[in-house]
């Protein structure tokens, strides 16, 4: 098996709310849109995120655990520097992101915060100064 | 903000049993390992999967959320040819994927079935014929 991740796909409570924090909060763009369905947007060189109608999640994946707490992943977008972090975060906060957490110092030497999406999902804005971290930067 | 994901994070109960089904049963290989805590592989061109031990998650995200059925999410790993997608899925199943579930057409034109990592994370082995599909292939 190939070392590749082609689309992450998060299920979403309600698709036009999803819609318009990514695309008039964050300012992506769609690169697929099926009204009701589903909205995918490129999320890097060959990966896309793909936002999809909870009920059609569930009717092709199976029932969504439900509970009190966050999602057991997170998504990181990380940027060069800590000014940016606290940017992004920023910009989040307007878009209606919640929670968002300020950015701290982190023990491995990153600058990191996190929102969440409509959904609770958290997105992790960071600096990496190891290796790994200036691996995925443009 | 960029239209980038740069590292996907999943919370895994056992990282020795996550790094066993990754390493060993789907032959990836880490780029970064920190015993007890984290396991890193690279996912794509600027993308990181990285493994993260569930109570250090936790210390820093928030308390999952606990429940019967499936993670809200799918990673989808795309291929050519359905016979890729078979042969992806019986090498799942041999390394212990569950559940394990036949592909099939879907009405959209792909192929595709799913497995389950240790966590009961869901993996999508897929075709998809559509443009956005072609986008994401080597």
């Amino acid at each position: 098996m190939d070392q590749r991740i082609s689309f992450l796909t998060l299920a979403v409570r309600d698709l036009e709310t999803s819609r318009r924090f990514y695309l008039d909060g964050l300012g992506w763009t769609a690169d697929l849109e099926v009204e009701g369905d589903v909205v995918m947007l490129m999320a890097g060189d060959k990966l896309v995120l793909s936002l999809w109608d909870r009920e059609h999640f569930e009717a092709e994946v199976g029932r969504i655990a439900e509970g009190d707490g966050v999602p057991p992943f997170t998504i990181s977008h990380n940027v060069a520097t800590e000014a940016e972090v606290d940017e992004i975060l920023e910009r989040a906060r307007t878009a209606g992101a919640d929670p968002v957490t300020e950015a701290v110092e982190r023990e491995w030497g990153g600058y990191t915060g996190y929102f969440g999406d409509p959904d609770g999902y958290r997105w992790e804005i960071a600096t990496n100064p190891g290796p790994i971290g200036q691996k995925v930067l443009p």
